[in-house]
């Protein structure tokens, strides 16, 4: 492979891009009866998820790079550079999808990488350093209940024996499950850090699209508290037990629901997101007094320090309260991370990319976690947004991004790497 | 049976009725995992309630009564009076029970009955009028929701046809359960009407226990109204949505939980309760925005018109709170009861026998719902209310009054019964 001025510049097929995005789509895929439409049911480490390995590792090795798979699951392919002990431009995502999912989320960071390098090849281009497209392991969390799990042992923020010590609600091990499909490879987790590492996602939300923006040029991703609230009151006679002798547990969730909403909804925190997003209710009778509610609030801001103030006055309001509603209020952490505020050269790369390309772009903060949060630890890192249709659902049939927002992200995905690569 | 000014006054065997309500408990009884205590499950027309109308009809049968049996299944155990022509009183209740119940909610009211017929024939005593003991069919409602069924067909409200034709969850046929128990009766079910009836129930709620009375002398039933709530907001990424493109339909819900409740608690409506005791959302998942709420509205008011115009104002504030935030709001009518008075004089006669007997007694509302409400559109009505322990608690296992405060009420009852009997 070599390079002449007069070859065309690599260019991004979008139709292609579309065609794998489409046929991966299929693999798990089932007929949603809430929307008519097929979405893609495939949990990590699942026979779908097996299929799913083998088809884009399959492409993979189609494209000419060598496969390598660590003790993880964690696959990478290898394109080399000219100088072949640099260490790799790592471009990844996930291919493990929620039970309710599109064909989008994560896909498009690994399809794209592999058009990525398909465009390259196209186009004869030979890179300084070598270039990798990887899918990590149960990124979405939901079997094994732990997000972003493959590149956090890749980063080392998770042992490798505790992820693989991981049971699904069947108890079934993440470990028994790579050695089922054939997933555990030889490779060992902790190898020499990339260079740099570059992903694009769909944004999951409605910024993009709503400021007309066919880029984001992502800052970082927002500290994220994930807790369970359990508020126990009494249960009573909806008819018989008189206002003033209750202890109302859907009144004390409904105060809860509607001052965690305030507090984010009317700027007293700016840049606070707060979702009472699960709400159980015991006995869940009409004419039963609400004995229990058991509720989660996820509480997301850019800065740590910050997110952790919310949460120290949130504790306090609860005991406010359950002192005012004479209820019991205790609380359970789930999650959480710490917020991640990306490499300032390699958004500075995609930023100059970008606008070179003509894109109109915005900065933009992750709302969710992504695989790049983790990688962030281990090098420079950054992420490109696509904006989505229907104020970008995500986890959801109707999630939906265009070919060409889809390429867009993809070419200028292709624009940093060779970027970061020749740099 | 003659009476002699020698002979003692009939007198309640609280031991007696206390072994007949455990015995009858025992009909459909099962162990309740939340309490570890021994519940019972009788829903109307099942197995057990076939084995409960047998025991209590073979217990009247045992006590002199003649059994009658109409054709929706209602019981009545006839004791003659001294004039066989005039129009009985009438004691009765109900037998059927919820799934989670106790063995006094109804139960108290049949076997008071019963009690109060054995003491009459063990002093000896003879009324002028005729005294009967009634049990209706499902009460309860629960297995084919239609509270105070066999009542209402009893006093005219609801048609037997309609009644026979209602069908359980499983499509089975409310005249298909009478017949396969035998319990469809050959009497017409809209005989000529009793002299007075009266009830001796449970209260369930906390409202005599907390005033330290032994008894309570029911004024009336309050009006009652269900409607189901369906708010329709839109599913939304808890992290990457902000906070004003929002259409949270839990926010939705806990805003209108919150104004119900401040509506009753306040005392802006003197006399109102308000529950949301159902509450499901959907997705239900700790990082979307909820999509759906679907919630229930308990509202009751002793008056009718004024029950009438909190509906209104409910009405007019749902639509304020949907174009304020955005979200479809629909409700839709599940239950709508009307107001009862009791007669005057049978309030009267239960007052006086109740101080002459020297327990310490407070008027009080119904907050539930009872059979002697229909029957108080049919002849002179009353009840009477016997306190509960942990603050009433009913329809659960943990449902339990004294055998001194159910004693203390059936001997309200007995004393009732003989001056209205004989009045």
């Amino acid at each position: 492979m070599t390079t002449s001025d007069a070859r065309p510049a690599p260019r991004i097929d979008a139709g292609r891009l579309r065609a794998s995005l489409r046929q991966l789509g299929r693999v798990g895929s089932y007929l949603d009866p809430a929307t008519g439409l097929e979405g893609v049911n495939r949990l990590s480490l699942t026979d779908a998820d097996a299929e799913a390995r083998r088809l884009v590792t399959g492409w993979m090795e189609a494209a000419g790079l060598t496969v390598r798979v660590d003790a993880i699951g964690n696959t990478f392919g290898h394109r080399p550079g000219r100088d072949p002990d640099a260490a790799p431009v790592l471009i990844g995502s996930h291919i493990d999808s929620v039970a309710t999912a599109g064909i989008f989320d994560g896909c498009l960071g690994v399809l794209g990488g592999l058009e990525v390098v398909r465009a390259l090849d196209e186009a004869g281009v030979a890179t300084a350093r070598p270039i990798e497209v990887a899918f990590f392991t149960e990124e979405e969390g939901v079997r094994f209940e732990t997000d972003m799990l493959g590149s956090a042992v890749r980063a080392g923020r998770i042992a490798l024996t505790d992820a693989l010590a991981l049971t699904d609600r069947d108890g079934v091990t993440l470990g028994s499950e790579l050695d089922r499909h054939g997933c555990r490879g030889p490779h060992p987790v902790d190898g020499p850090p990339p260079h740099a590492y570059v992903e694009c996602h769909i944004e999951q939300g409605p910024v993009l699209a709503r400021a007309g923006m066919d880029l984001g040029v992502v800052t970082g991703v927002q500290a994220i508290s994930w807790q369970e609230v359990t508020i126990r009151g009494t249960p009573a006679h909806a008819g018989t037990t008189p206002m003033e002798l209750r202890r109302d547990a859907g009144v004390a969730a409904a105060r809860l629901t509607l001052h965690l909403h305030e507090l984010a909804a009317s700027g007293a925190v700016p840049g606070l997101r707060a979702t009472v997003g699960r709400h159980d209710t015991s006995p869940n009778l009409a004419n039963v007094v609400p004995q229990r509610v058991v509720a989660t609030m996820d509480l997301r801001h850019p800065d740590d320090a910050r997110l952790d103030r919310v949460e120290q006055d949130v504790e306090r309001y609860l005991g406010h309260l359950a002192a005012e509603l004479g209820v019991e209020i205790t609380t359970r952490r789930l999650v959480r991370t710490r917020a991640v505020a990306f490499d300032d050269h390699v958004r500075e790369v995609i930023g100059s990319r970008v606008e070179e390309a003509g894109y109109r772009s915005i900065p933009i903060l992750s709302g969710a976690g992504h695989d790049a949060q983790e990688m962030a630890t281990l090098c420079p890192a950054g992420m490109i947004f696509v904006p989505g249709l229907h104020d970008g659902i995500s986890h959801n049939p109707r999630e939906e991004s265009t070919p060409e927002a889809c390429a867009n992200g993809v070419d200028a995905l292709l624009r940093t790497v060779l970027a970061l690569a020749d740099g």
